[in-house]
């Protein structure tokens, strides 16, 4: 019934690969199937001026897409002089998501900001950005342990991300693009390691749903963010 | 418990002025409390230039708020010289909203722009603004009609729009700007008349959520949407 | 002869009301006929970095439109990422002038900016916008002077505005839309209650203007904005 | 008494160069004594967007100064990302005064574009570039004319313009940069040959002005007014 | 004497790794050394507006950096609002290069735009990224004819690039960062396979250079390219 | 052979006049025949904050041109929004090739801003921009030193800079605009008084030049900036 021959509770192959580029404190990348995004994590000295003097951190996204990371070329933001609403509203998503599994205080005054680009797409960046963000952020925070620069862990908890919908009426885990330009409802879920939500974002593209698909959809959140949440822990178990 | 004495499942006082300004093909002013916002609904020939000669037409929406709409003085998007992402966000929830409730193909080639200004800010200004925006799109439809413009209605069902959140560990219906700012967690809801669900948008702001609280805050949301809903066709009774 | 009916030195009937949103210091709705407009003053402390130091305060504003304020929708300044310069002309001309009767020493290192937004466009929206930010502005100086923020007030003086024309070859007072688009001559006059001029600024948009008719527009003026200026008085002095 | 030693009703010595520059169909540098602007007059097929198949034509102007044509640098235009309000209120000025001298049916489908390019500031830049736009505009229609673009001449009749103002309480012609920068009251004037008025701008920089200030200066702008146009006639009577 | 080792005349290990993303007509991922770079082709149908109907084709480029390419975090061009002079500058270079090497008129009315995605910089990246362009370019063009949009190829002949410069005094290949920012001179170069030059840019950061050091210069440059035309035709037997 | 009956080897007629604007530190017209540029010094007390507190010095330089000063009149760039490429990048290069020549640590915390307007163009405009600020930046000097600013002269040699190119077969030195806009290739050489190298950028517009080329060319460039130092240093003899 899926494109991919997938089972509707089946997840994509997903690759989590750490240090994959040299600079910055933490980088991976996450591939959900054929969606590969470079999630970089950078530390930096000093918080965003409203934050000055009150000794927490903060952490920040900007997420991103090569021009040629889609089917037919989208013109490159830079070039068009501003991010756009979707840009806007997904790095805004993955900075929120983020936040929320640090303890700002016991990061002190430093900014960590998560770089998601993607380089080529297909259906679930942004649940693919926080999920590979998360791990990313966990190489800077060891960073910073490392060289002294916090005493204690400010990380309190994994969050993985996924995508879920109702594809031909049937509720479907992790929508590719295929799925996702199709699909009646279409819902991002991210969700904490204990099993609980940080966010929940369900549009109904065709259709209303109805609060039995809702939770069918929210039963498939769950089984993919344990899932993932399994991967992140081993990539993380690597040297 | 709640600082506006309100019981958890008692939604804000909500007025909906129609006719509210002169030149817009629907006008509203909403009222949910303290919170004002002026919805218009602007009818225009021809649709964006990706839609030409699909024979279908278009609806979306723009959000702002009055400099000092708020507690204090937020600076004018115009003078900063682009949209928040805030606003960008809520501009597309607006208008994915109302498009779900609209048969495009019935519209024909016309635009419909609704506009959504908030005078004065309270907590839930995306919500009335759907609410209203709602009622003005109805009296935009209903001028397209009367002038022979479009032979059918193209208006599907109504479509409301609440908030509710877990506040001091209480799910609560319809939140203020005190709750809002206090808040755990916070969900906006837009359903349809029949009870369906058209957005689901839920954020810890605080501490996760789990599926118990998700599920009680759902149950307060189809109330306010109902009640709301009830008071758009109240409005629109009147001649 | 007017469109309106009105006899040629007769403006249109004037409201100001104060109050008129809960957060602005000073928040004033005042129609000039159909033309409405939302101004508010608003105190924060503070100068533009220009005048650290200096012990003295300052006087700003901005002018906006809602989008369907006017007989068909123009763009939001927002989206179009800049203000046109039509806006950054009024804003100019409503700053300048409430400057002017504002003593800045005894103001203080306080900023008060006033936001004249149109939410109904029916001619003289700049001439409306200086008349009611004058009230504004002398209820957010009394909202200084009662909380002790400042010792004397700064206040020097009423002003008022109103447009005059020659329309159809006759000087008249207060344009409204349908006069302005149609006129030879245009006017705007902001004048002091002790009679004096702050601002007069004519254009000859059909055909040059004599000295005659020069003289004449500035006798209707001068009636005008007298009369403006005693209901800015009987406005304020309502509780 | 006027830092220059000029009498009251003394214009600066005005110079006004015509071809001084090679490519434009007009090119003038006018110089009112320090003050220098090059004005350019470009003649283009076609008309804007708005004005398609109307069968006339359009003038408009555009303002810059060089960055150190001032006293001090100011930040390049270009650099900032956007001109400023005064620049924008200028150049609307320079077009409006100078497309009321145009039979804009008689020019046809042309475009006319006034670049007025302050290479030296010392006050009254506004005035001058209006001055010398207009006689770069005759070359243009000139051009038009011998190159048999157009059959009529569409020229109405010269016009120029002056400052004046209330300098230590009197009432002065053609104010410079330390008067300019010193006065109560400032004005600009712009008039036809034919003594009538186009645009006056009057504006209380200090204190305000009485009918009687307002009736002396705009006495001294006739008599400037008259002289510059004077001197354009003569400039364009050189072959 | 280099800081890595390398011989003077040593140019770092190159990768041109072909395929390397799946929607792109041509995507080469090409390293030299640690600097890697994605270089997308993209056809595109139409060409821009100012060579409508000439019955030719356009190739351009465009350039950018991950925010965390380098060793300390630049801000996002795309959150900046608008494209830096050095990135305008280098994919000027990259687009003029690449034009050159192709016969536009062969090519038909195809855009091909060349996207070069810095993912992690160590020196070089311009030079690198016309290397990769130009493999990708190919890919691009042959994509064209196998699907028979065009009938003969519009390639003319390879080109590669490489910078060249004097490092403590003695003339290098292929600068990596260590060098290029401690360098006195720094000269890009872009060859022919017939050895000729299409572009020479040397700038002296620290000192002049002299006509000795140019000739030492170009000669490690001819060195260069020619290896890299040689890597680039091997990438390109590979299926 | 040359469009303008030039022999080869020979570069059009110069003319460096200071003193050209009165504000300014330094001002100079240059012209290279019909290419007319002015070129401002500013100097300013500070340095941009990344220099802050190292007690050097910085030269920086702006360009534009006016929008008729081209043969058709092309979009002013403060009202496009934004500088473009080919400005930023000859910016770039002036400012580049100025502070080759200023010892900034003998500088101090001053900056020096050179400003290059072109009012008239012929091809050449960055050549002689750079040779034209280069008297600039004397006189700006000399303006520190005899106000006791800086106590020794930071000046170290003269530097000027002129184009040379491959035009129908020929060397030729010092292209004008139908040269530039016809010739094969095009270089831009910036060399010092004593005969080395600042800048070589050599371009291949047509088609690939040869080594025996480049050497033709570089000697062409010798001559021509060897006299425009001749010529800058007899301008800055006079008084």
């Amino acid at each position: 019934m899926r494109p991919s021959g997938r089972t509707p509770d089946q997840a994509r192959d997903v690759k989590i690969i750490r240090h994959f580029t040299s600079h910055a404190e933490g980088s991976v990348l996450v591939c959900f199937g054929n969606t590969q995004v470079i999630c970089t994590a950078t530390v930096e000295k000093g918080v965003p001026r409203w934050l000055n003097g009150k000794g927490q951190g903060w952490i920040t996204a900007e997420y991103g897409m090569l021009p040629r990371s889609t089917h037919s070329r989208n013109a490159r933001e830079a070039t068009r002089g501003k991010q756009g609403g979707r840009t806007l509203e997904i790095q805004r998503l993955i900075g929120r998501s983020l936040r929320s599994v640090v303890d700002l205080n016991k990061l002190g005054e430093f900014t960590i900001t998560l770089d998601c680009d993607v380089i080529q797409a297909d259906g679930g960046t942004r649940t693919a950005s926080i999920t590979g963000a998360c791990v990313a952020l966990v190489d800077a925070l060891r960073h910073l342990q490392l060289n002294k620069q916090i005493k204690t862990d400010p990380f309190r908890q994994f969050i993985s991300s996924v995508s879920v919908g109702i594809y031909k009426g049937v509720p479907v885990l992790d929508l590719d693009y295929p799925e996702d330009s199709g699909c009646e409802t279409d819902m991002n879920v991210v969700m904490t390691e204990a099993g609980q939500f940080i966010e929940v974002q369900g549009t109904a593209e065709g259709q209303p749903f109805s609060r039995d698909e809702m939770n069918a959809m929210l039963e498939l959140a769950e089984k993919g963010c344990r899932e993932l949440i399994e991967l992140q822990k081993q990539a993380l178990e690597q040297p």
